[in-house]
Parts: C-alpha cells; sequence; structure tokens
C-alpha cells in the first residue's frame, strides 16, 4: 500500500476523499489534516464515515508518497513547497499552478505568487490531455471544475480546428453550492439558494482565463449559474463549426478523442444531465445542432471529475497505480 | 389611513410585512427601520419589490399608531417600552412578553427580562383565542411559530376535556428552515438542509415552556424537525382521547371552536399538507384515528399565520380596523 | 364590475388566475371551467384557496366582457372561435395564434390550424411592445414563457440596430417545473427533477421559431433546460453588439425602451436572480460585457409574466381597465 | 464468485442493486430482469453506471445461487415458488412474506395469499435481530423500510421490558420520496412534492401490522409523512419508560444490544440526521428526554438499510459470505 494525506480537511473536496479512497486497493489515507477548528456537527452530505481532521503538521508526512492539497490559493504552494522538499508526490486541488503566468495569477487572485518556481514545473492535470506528463510529474495543478467540464468538450475540436476561427464561444455553465464552498455566507445560506438560480461572476470570473489559457484561444464567454442543486455541473457550449464541419463530424472527432477512456463518454445521441454523472468521476458529453452553432453540453460531479476524483486520478498515474484505482 | 411601522426590519418576519402591507386598505408602512448593516445582495424570496431598511430612530415615530417589533428578544422588551411611551400599540414579534413569569423567562432565555413590569398588561395574541383582549390591549406578545401550530389545535380540545387528564401528550412538529433566520450559519447552509432532515432541540427548546403555559397544562412532549422546504409548519399530534370521545367527537369540538373563523378550517376528512397554508394566514386542521390515539395534523405559514400575518391580524383589531384586513 | 372566465382550469396556468383575480378592483372571475377530472387532492403551490372546476360549458359564457383560454393548443383555437362568436375578448395563452404563418404551425405543432382565418387578426401580446394593437384587439395570442424572456431583452437592441447584423445569439434559458405542466410523467417525476438539471428540446423546441419571428431574424439559438425549482425563468443571452456599441450602449438603450414601464426593470448593475421575480409580474434585465459578448440576463416568473400575468394585463388593456390592475 | 439475480429491476430498489453490488468481492450480479417496458430516458439517480433489465426469464436463473426479488406484492409470492424449485436461496422484498398470518396479509393487501404454504417458512430479516435463522434461511422477508427504522430502536427496549406495559408509542416517521416509487402519478409529480411535506396513511397504512407483528405488541400508533428528499427514513418514536428507566437507562439497553454490530450505531448523545446515513446501509439511533416520553430518532437511507442494504446484508448472511460485504 502507497500512503497519502490529505491536507484541508474540512472542506467538501477534502472530505471527498473520505468517500473516495475507502475502497481503494492501493491506496492508504494515513493522515487527513486541517487547519480549521472542529467541533462541527452536520456530518457531511454523502460522506459515509466521519473522520475528524488532525491538527495540520507537515513533519509527520515524511515518508509518505503523496499529498492532496485541499488547501486555499496561496496556502497551498507554501504547502507545495514544504511537501515537495518532503519527497512527496504533490496534487493541488487550489489554483495556485493552473496559470502558467505569475504576473496573470498576480492579477486574477491579487496576491504574489509564493511559488513562482514551480510553475514551470508544475503540470495541469487535465487527465485525459496530460498523461503522460502527470505520470511523470512532482507537482500536478488539478484543473479547476468548470475549466474541467468545459475543456474536456473543447479541447479535441480545438485541436482538429474544427471550430471556426475567430468565432467567440459562449459558455454558459450551470453548478450545484457545493462549488460554493462550506463556509457559511449570505449566498450558500439556504433561503437563498433554495428555490432560486442565478448567474454571477459573469466577465469576472478567475476560472475564465485558466479556461482560455488551457483552450490556447480567447474569446470564450465563460458564464456560470448557481442551481440550488449540491453536486454537479452542466455546461452548455456553443460553438460554430468551421465550414463543412456538422455536429456529425464534431461528434465523431470527440469520440475518436476518448475511446477507449474510462471516465468520458461522448453520447451518440442525446444530452447527459447530472443524475447521470453524481457520485462519479465521469464525464458525459452531448452534441446538438441549433441555428447557427453546435451546442456541446457537458457533464460532470464537480467534486469528483471537477475536484477530488480527478486529482486521484492524477495520483494514481503519478504513483504508478492503475489510474482508475478507487474511481469505480 | 393608519401608519404603522416595522423595527428589525431586514430579517424575514419583518420583511414579510412588505409583502403583507402592499393590498391593505387601511395601514400604510411609513417607517421600515433595522439596525443590521444594508448592502444585502440576495432579494427576499417571495417578497415582491424591496425596500431597505432605515436606521432605527425612535423619535421619528412618534405620531404613528402602531409598531411591530421584529427586534430579537430582550430589544424588543426595551424598545417596546420606548414606543408604549411614545403612545404606540405595539405588537412584539419576539418572546419577550409571551412566558408570563420572569423568572422563567430567565431560566429559558437565559438573562434578566428588561421590562417585568409589562408582563401582566401583555395580552398573548394567539387571535381566535384571545380576540376581545386584543382588541383593548396596548401590547401584544405575538405566539411563537411552533406553538401557534400547535395551540390552535389543542386548545379547544384540551377546554372541553376531551384528552384523558394524566395521559401525554407527543407534538411532532417541522418547520421550513426560514423559522431559523436569516443568519449565516453552519445550520443554515444550504448544503447541510438540503435532502436532509432532522430533529432538533428535543426537550430544550424555548417554545416547550410556552406551549405548555398557554395549553394549562403539562405532559406535551414538543420536539421539532428541520424541513428542507422554505416556509411552513406541519405538527403532528398525538392525543389519547377521554373515555367516550373518538375522532368524531374531537373534530365536532374544533368544528364548532371555529365555526365562522376566517383563518382557521377544520378538515371533515384528510390532512393538511403545507402547500394548501404557504403564503397564506391560515391555518388547517384535520384528523385521523390511529391506534389509542387520535392524531391531529396542523399547519400554518411560520412566517404568516406563524409571525407577521397574525401580527397584523392582531394589529388590525388594535386599531379598530377589520381583522381580516391585508390578509386575503 | 367586469366578468370573465377561464378555461382550462385544472392546470398550472389556469390556477395561477386564481391567485391574480383575487385583488382585482375591476374584474370578476364568473366562471372556472376545465375538462380534466376533478378529484384532484394536490392543493396547487402557492394558489390561496381552492376552487373546482366546473365542468366546460360554453352556453353559460355568454354576456361575459373576455375569456382567458388555459387549454391545450388546437382545442383553444376551437374554443377562441365560438367565444369571439359569444362577442367575448379573448386572451389564448396556447400557442395557436402565436405564429403567424399557417404553415409553420402545421410544420411545428404536427397538425393543420383550426382557425387560419383569425391568423391575421391575433395580436401577439407581448404587452410593453404590442399596447395599442392590444388594446383595440378582439383576440390576443399571449406569448409563449420562453419568448417573453427571451424578446424582452432583445428587441429594443435589434429595433436600434445594436447587434451587430449576422452574428448569431445564443439563448441558453432556465426554466422551473412548473413550465413542464401539472401532467405526471417520467419527466416530472420528483426522483427525476430534484438535485437535477439537464438541457432538452435543443435545436427542436416550439419556440424556437416564435422567438425568431417576433425578433424578426434567425440565428438565435435557444436552448432551454429544466431546473429544480417551481416557478422561473432565467435566460442568458449572448449577443454580439455593432461595432462601437458595448454594454453601456446596450444598457443605456434598453433603459430607454423601457423608462416609466412598471413591470420592466433593467438593472444598473448587477444580474437579477429567480427570487427577485417569483410571485410578480415582472422582468428584470441585467448586463454584463463577457469577452466578445455582451451578456444579458433576463429574469420573469414563467407562471406570471410568462402566462396569467401577462395575460391579464392584456385583458386589462382590452377591456379598457387600468393595465396593471391585479398585479401588484 | 456465486451468482445472483434481480427480479423487478426498474425500480427503486432494483436498481439500487446495481450501485451496491458493483464492489461486492464474492457476489455477480448475473441477470438483471424486469417487465416493466425498457426505454426510459432518465438516469437513476445516484445509480453510477446504467444497465438495462432484460426481460423476465426465469429458465435462465437455473444454476444460479439466489435472488432479490424486487417485484410488486402477489408477483413476488409467485416468482418466490418458482425460484426456490430452481434451487435459489430468495430474498424478497416485498410485502408478501412479512406477515405471518394469511388471512391478515388478505385483509391488508386486499388479495388472497398466493403462497400461504411459505408462511410459516419465511424468516423476517431484521438482520441483527435474525441472524441465525437468516443465515439457514431458503426464504427471507426482507423487511418493509419503515418497519426497519422503527423496529432497530424499539425491539431491544420492548424485549428488557423498558416501555411501560399499556402505554401507547407514537412513531412519527418521515421518508424521502423514493419510498413511493418510481411510478408517475399526482402523488410523485415534482411540483407537489418540492417545498411541500405532508403526513398521509395515518391509521392505514401497510406497515402499520408489520410493526406490531415484530415488536410483538399493539398500540403503536404509526404516522408516515412524505418528504422533500430523495432517500431516507427519519422515526420519530415517543415512548414510556418503566418506572425506574430512564433516558440513561434506555440507551445503556441498546448499546448493549448493539454492541460490535457493523451497521447500528447508538449515539452517546445528539441525534442522527438524514445526511448522516444516507447511501450507507447503517441505521443511527440517538435518544433524548422530553417532557414524560423519551424520545428516540432513527435514521435509515430507505433505499438501502430499508430495502435493497438489508437485503444484500441478508443475502450475504444465506449464502454463507461475509454479511457485511459489498456494504462498506
Amino acid at each position: 500500500m502507497k500512503r497519502v494525506a490529505v491536507l484541508g480537511a474540512s472542506g467538501y473536496t477534502g472530505r471527498e476523499f473520505l468517500r473516495l479512497l475507502r475502497h481503494h486497493p492501493a491506496l492508504e489515507l494515513t493522515h487527513f489534516m486541517g487547519s480549521r477548528a472542529p467541533g462541527t456537527s452536520a456530518p457531511a452530505p454523502h460522506v459515509p464515515g466521519e473522520r475528524a481532521p488532525a491538527p495540520l503538521e507537515l513533519a509527520r508526512l515524511e515518508g509518505l508518497d503523496g499529498v492532496f492539497l485541499c488547501t486555499p490559493h496561496a496556502a497551498s504552494a507554501e504547502l507545495a513547497l514544504q511537501c515537495l522538499a518532503l519527497g512527496l508526490k504533490v496534487v493541488d486541488l487550489s489554483a495556485d499552478f493552473r496559470l502558467k503566468d505569475a504576473r496573470t495569477y498576480e492579477r486574477v487572485y491579487e496576491h504574489r505568487h509564493p511559488a513562482p518556481q514551480l510553475l514551470a514545473e508544475a503540470v495541469y492535470g487535465l487527465t485525459e490531455h496530460a498523461r503522460e506528463s502527470v505520470a511523470s510529474a512532482r507537482l500536478v495543478a488539478n484543473p479547476g471544475c468548470y475549466p474541467t467540464s468545459v475543456l474536456l468538450a473543447l479541447k479535441p475540436l480545438l485541436a482538429a480546428g474544427l471550430v471556426e476561427a475567430g468565432t467567440p464561444i459562449a459558455a454558459n455553465c450551470a453548478s450545484g453550492l457545493s462549488g460554493a464552498g462550506k463556509q457559511p455566507n449570505e449566498r450558500t445560506h439556504f433561503g437563498n439558494v433554495h428555490d432560486n438560480y442565478l448567474a454571477y461572476g459573469a466577465g469576472t470570473h478567475r476560472h475564465a482565463p485558466e479556461i482560455e489559457q488551457e483552450a490556447g484561444r480567447t474569446g470564450i464567454a465563460f458564464v456560470p449559474h448557481l442551481l440550488p442543486v449540491f453536486r454537479g455541473i452542466l455546461a452548455t457550449l456553443y460553438v460554430q463549426p468551421r465550414a463543412g464541419a456538422d455536429v456529425a463530424t464534431l461528434r465523431a472527432c470527440l469520440a475518436e478523442a476518448y475511446r477507449g477512456e474510462r471516465f468520458v463518454r461522448v453520447r451518440e445521441s442525446g444530452l447527459p444531465e447530472l443524475h447521470a454523472v453524481q457520485h462519479t468521476n465521469e464525464c458525459h458529453i452531448g452534441l446538438a445542432p441549433v441555428g447557427p452553432f453546435v451546442v456541446l453540453v457537458s457533464a460532470i460531479d464537480n467534486l469528483v471529475k471537477g475536484a477530488s476524483g480527478q486529482a486521484l486520478q492524477n495520483m494514481n498515474l503519478m504513483l504508478g497505480l492503475e489510474e482508475g484505482a478507487g474511481l469505480a
């Protein structure tokens, strides 16, 4: 058994590892650490078993094989430095190593990058598109939840030149509330979420530069929305196909790109829904022609393929384990 | 037009008056004051229109006819003293004047009563059972939401001696989340309410002594539960009828007690549900024989008949207006 | 008092009139008729009071002033003919008179139009854009819920030429479940809606030709989504402004178009959410620059401004009453 | 690997086996059969993977080790006869073998029992209370969901004589909608469940005689309620302790009864909530003194410990496997 730790255990992504690592045949979660005060009384939804986070003590991680950082940005980069120094493989679920340019990071996250020297080394871990780099990486930047849902649908089409050059892309995304985190505030109050729906962060959300960096293209308009649902992201993408290409061309391109993939399913017809992917590490993609656009709908569970599940998929690769272990 | 103010405008019960007083033919809401910082971005569910609370300035209330206190306990009693001194009729939606005994209040609310001299004068405003006293009162203690749902079903039966003496009564109550207030905390976080259900405050809830005081009887076991719903309380009451009485006897007693009442409906068959009473000032009561018990189910909207609606019903009476004005 | 009837009383839009006409100062709902079997046990959410539909008997409508048709398409057109013959003003909430071309109707709704001779006369009742025609109409085609949300945001911009010619528009819309109607089926089963979210009817929804007809333009890609919410539509529209125009230009255009309007509010900043418009006849519109697009978010209550509320607004005009009567 | 079949695959309990048997180390689900038409488009909530039910062909079950009957009552008993004849161990999730008396069954389920000769042999599979009988049984009647939640809390107390003789017990239970099944009807329509709560079947629910039979006692008043939640049952039980016994006595009794049990947890303090048990085979029990009662709150997932999970626990025992296999 390889041994791993979770730092930042008290949040949703930290706790999700309790669920994912229960059945893992080759990984043991030996340390589950968080800095936040314990004493919470509310059980995490859908996380069987409870395990109180221990205080954060990095010295105790020596000799482990890997660590998942579920800590906030800025804190994560500092911890990554220390964990790498201890010889651990690091998957960072924060945004600290996603943007390749330290100045962009500084503008978007509004503080200096704590470890810019690691940016070149860090691998952006959209697993299906970075399998080999991830396998040999010391440090993986786990993709944001929204970027995962958008990029899995777009990247093969862009790589194949199937989107008309110069045309803008609308990326209309909707997420369950767990994406907003466990912190109680006006925005996460039941009274303001239940039976409601809204757009937020239009034009300002921090995942927008991440999406454009990894798409290798600008002109992608990302508008997130908040759903009265706990888990899941559904991205509805409006793209204009290159002359001569239609929905069948695009579907064939995606089907080919993900042939044999265990966690990405391209539907032959129909569009996916959240129920089909919640609690799984899967991304389902459907397509439909709608006027001048081909519309792509991509669905994931934001806490699994959009966070802890993809992080585990990456860690499995980094530690030489079967990529899907613990994720079926 | 008579003129009224709402103090404590930023909470759910305060804002509910915006909804209720829109159509009132004889009351104008001239002052809507709250101490909490404005700048909230989330609109109140189901409250058409928005109106930012003004700062609390009692001097500006001079010359008004009445005031609704939606302020927290302890603060309410202080404000009541000042408003009465200004000559206003006061309906207090806090718990400050519900318990008749200052020592009980002190034990339950864990601070000294700020105005014990008013306790004898204050009228417990369960309107259908205190109509005349309310009409002549200067100060009405508006009943708690749970007590309203329980007492409307129980009081006529107890008064008629239809509940077997000495037998305990189980009062299993479930409330929508708005009963927990607008304050963001772990308990009101969407992630902990949505798709969940739980009992809380069993044996310790502050509404228990209020229920027993007004029922004039001990042995009522009140267990509140939290529903993933915004509005509404459903109380399921298990009573043992006196020898010779059965469900028909009890139903007849309630039907007679509420004959001609506009806001209490005793069903001839079937049990009520939240959908039938949400957004209304109505209480629906149904009965069924279940083994050794007659079970009573009583449903109200906790923000209307359980709070602001009943408060308006009381204020209408205190100001000599039609009791149901604004409430249909 | 003028007198009106509702036909098709058992559905959500029919029952919504019970709520809207309670406080109307000048309209009385004298006949509430439906063909569906009574005996339903579930109260309509948010409809205070209950009123069992009477059987459909057109002869009894003689002498009334107006009628709201909440009946299914095809049935509505037949009833419209008969009601007009009786001298009633007719607001039809079905799709029968929305499409101006009988062949388009035939293709979209898959049956012959039952009264093509009325198509030329029928006024498309998007009230703010057809006030005078509505006021003098005998027959109004009440707009679809999705088209209302989309067209209120787009029409002024298109009329002013502020959308770049030839560029496609993405209209990403999400609706509460009441838009799917009261009929129990797999799609409306709680287990398939709760905690879920999905796109449907992409490229095939019947509201798409209606939107393009009234926008006077093709290239509008309409993709509806289903929310686990009861009431409300949020439309997120991606438009490319004409060279020289930006978000401020578009906002100013909309603000000017709706200056003085009672039911359309153009926000100076921020984006609307469902909670702000549920249970009201209002449409709230917000704008934000997002990459190459200006994004417009438009929110309505699908049962009010998207159906019965706008129908009442139209009927008020047709009967010479105050346009907003009963709707505040 | 032992091999099992699920008959009645299209319902919620049938599909739950897809989730439970994914990780089972010693059981393979070789046949997944249902009679209902396939072609459903809605994915089962929380069931990763999809598997279309095959038509029901009993001959194909020959040579298997066991079968789970998720079929409706009456149909189940017929199938049980045939499966036993094929030599399979049978766990029947319907009500057909729960009631020991054929006449009671006939009265409650309103048809003749199809296989009364099996009633004596069938073991009521409340696993923790019937472990040895289950292990040697050919046919297990899997307990109803409500009875499981109630009996796990009550049985040890009744056996120890800790409930005052002759006193009635109120069993106030609330269930998620999945307990009502997949069939679309007015009661399962999202519009009638969402944001609602109601009591139903008071005094008439078919689980009432099952509870009293297995409790070995009458006077248990069972009132089920419907929650706007997908999974879970919370039972709130009001019992009067024997003279000299209090909440500590009762808690100690339960703790002792379930010492070492893997799936039943008696809380030392606090009350359980649905979130703690959803998606698990666990039952959590909490106690609190409330006036003259000790209140017990028992929480399970109705589809797991209340149905398919307990069925698997039983099948594991019947086939000589580790009792908790597949259930952790």
